[in-house]
């Protein structure tokens, strides 16, 4: 039975990988319809990414792959939609561009619920019959929310989050508990204006272009793996809040484009980067 | 002995294409050090580009790739400066950017020689101790002037010939006579304003975005293969003389860009297409 | 009684007419918050944009200022909400990015109604408590179908028409109703791709960027004055449908642009063109 | 006798400004050919650059706008060339752009002379017919250093100098000495990447975007307010050897873009910022 796959490859670089793999699935029949490789000199690490097609068994294909290049990380997923559930506090525009793209079937992703600290958003997303839970943290330590948020999360059991807007800090704890699956917006060209409002810091540094950065979450707060980034213009006649107002489109659209490139299983990391295949 | 080399392959895709292909490579002990392949699905066409490494008999490893993918256009280009032509007529911005690279060892091309229609350039290729061949077109037929044109190029046999803002229409014969080996850059975002005097057709019909287009030349005028495009704001207060003043610094960038694509081997040209790997 | 308006004139250029306006203003203790002049000395026009507050008696203030400067086209307007009525077809993207900005008050205006041609937007519209107007084309002449639109509309006295992908063609006599208030957003970068299918277009060609242009729309069909354009990279891999896609986010972004420059009354029509102070 | 000229004019914000400068230009029956101003509310500051043409007698004009404003910055400037003063190290792209320009008349300035601390660039300025001097800073204290570049800048009496890959820190008695008249191009997207070898930084941090700032240098090394920013996106294929060659193009257009802007006496210093008429 005909079916569609992308295999994900990476592993410390030898001659004649590309070889071995595509040998392996040469013996399968299976045919590659994209096929990207990148090897990283410095670390001398090796990144591949296949589309395939044909009649494949996923165990059978990933133990004769285990076989040939036992140190390898491979991975063997569906073309498929996602599951994602996504974490907001009261901002809408990312959260909105996130539903409106779900509803016309422009997101590689099914929304399973969204997670809110505020409530103010609760109307907007029950309009598009998607589960809201408003998990407040009011009264609550960092590590009493957070145990209250994962509970919520955890009971559907995403392959992503998505942080769209969600202004809280994290702890350790939590990023730990989902290694490379937390996506962010931050709203500023990282690594410049790191921390508390980016769009006042610009505005009292008076630079000429904003930017927003799409990252995966570590440890380390807008520290993570960079994915995705993209500036606007801005002038000397722009209020920080005038500023903000047009950063968020950028926002949306690096996140938009962040999304598009995780959900179609085209991001790798590689220590505190990533790899785009 | 060690060298490095591109190899470059395009035909009609079929199923394990790359495991042949990098079986030779595989046989020889020769390094892969990057690789990129491209299926156009809707053509069936497969295109395959690796930066290779080792000890390479040059003849012999075409021979063997010939065997077995025989149908294939193949190429085994080492990795080195290519030789080039530029024609220019009377704008300096692109052949002074050229001249500047080439003296600073920014540029992957020996300049051979610059050819102008017009002598207004010649001290300043001169500076640089690039020979400069007026040829006049004054009191020639087309006809006339490119033959002595193609005569002047001939004698220095260019990988590629530059035509940094030569203003002169190409006929189809010497066309012919370069194929996919003239590049061009059009001081419009193609297909717009094709024809002449394109920035005053962009001030006329008040467009907010300007751009420059790097192609190769074919028979048809500025219907060339597009290798890079790029643009620049203006508003309504730029005459057509200052969209053309901006216009030049993303001619020059552009172009620049299509160079270093063209010198380095990562263009194919597919129909009126091209492939960037 | 303290308010904001904005103040726009534009007229025959002469000697003195930033001094005469703003004596009239002086002597009215009224307060310039922004003022912007341009102009255009190729048609020896003048334009002026100011932003004033203070005790202003909109009647008084116009019979003074046309007493001083009778030739002139004099808008004075409360710096306050527009009233929009949104033309769409079926596709989600421009119409849904509006929606979410007006629920969350980032749009300067009112939306009072959305007309669809088709109806399957309208569970979307509806979920966002917006009136939709379903006028069906089916099995109407041109003119019939317009008549019904118009009925549709007129009953809301809107400032501004916007078509969100709107893609039906207007008639001369539908444009003339609305003279400068009708806002379009193209997807393409005018005037390249002018027509049916731009992206199938751009596919063809092999650009390697591709854009959207938003634009006043007059009789000439993707011919009216621009107000914004904006691009993105495209390359070879992309199909002409995820041109589409990649498209979608640019559309909806210089869409947002246009509303926002045009709900702010910083839009002069002048000829075909605009000037934006 | 006819001539033009550009007005500047920066101050506490009242009402009446506009009205009571454009009044004595009327007076004098000078026309205005272009006009911006602009307003900071934040910190209650009145901008306006005026370029005017008539029969205009600096002195008395500068008496009379004294008279009425007196508390005001008012500048009155020919519209001529400005002469200039470039600083070198040993990177030939900014400067090779500027002698282009100036040999072909692109640029709004005379080069008097090319300073540079090593002598690398010596060949290339020659061949322009500029005087190149060089001040090596072997064996010398950094206020050695400065005191004889600044006696060989002072014999020419500049009236901007221009850092173009200059990689010398300055010392605050050398910067004082040219007030706002000293213009950097740094190497990032300040302010990301502060300090040196920001494309090594920008590697090792694994952005997507980079970029390059031109800006006055003042006493804080990096710190100086901004004029123009430019970006280019980048990839995990960059080395950070290709970062910089890539950052180099963005380099030398973000730097023409300054010089125009500072050039053309569009560039107002306010505070740590710039504010461009």
């Amino acid at each position: 039975m005909n079916s569609k796959w992308v295999l994900l490859v990476d592993t410390v670089d030898k001659i004649g990988l590309i070889h071995q793999i595509t040998g392996v699935l040469h013996r399968h029949n299976i045919n590659i319809d994209k096929n990207t490789e990148y090897v990283d000199k410095a670390q001398n690490l090796f990144f591949m990414r296949s589309e395939i097609e044909g009649d494949i068994e996923q165990q059978q294909l990933l133990d004769e792959l285990h076989q040939i290049i036992p140190s390898a990380h491979v991975q063997l997923k569906p073309m498929a939609k996602k599951n994602i559930v996504v974490l907001v506090t009261k901002e809408a525009h990312a959260i909105g561009d996130i539903l409106i793209k779900h509803q016309f079937d422009a997101l590689n992703a099914n929304i399973l619920a969204v997670v809110g600290n505020r409530d103010n958003l609760q109307g907007l997303v029950e309009k598009f019959d998607i589960p809201f839970h408003y998990v407040s943290h009011e009264g609550l330590s960092r590590e009493e929310h957070e145990t209250a948020v994962q509970a919520t999360i955890d009971q559907y059991q995403p392959d992503y989050l998505i942080l769209a807007k969600y202004m809280r800090i994290l702890t350790p704890q939590f990023v730990e508990s989902y290694p490379s699956q937390i996506i962010n917006i931050h709203h500023s060209f990282l690594p410049a204006f790191i921390g508390a409002n980016p769009y006042k810091q610009a505005f009292e540094r008076g630079v000429k272009i904003i930017g927003a950065t799409a990252h995966f979450v570590n440890n380390n707060l807008d520290e993570g793996p960079i994915i995705c980034q993209n500036v606007i213009p801005v002038d000397h006649s722009d209020s920080w809040q005038q500023m903000a107002s047009k950063g968020r489109d950028v926002e949306r659209t690096v996140l938009a484009n962040a999304l598009r490139l995780v959900l179609d299983d085209q991001v790798f990391v590689s220590g505190n980067k990533t790899v785009l295949l």
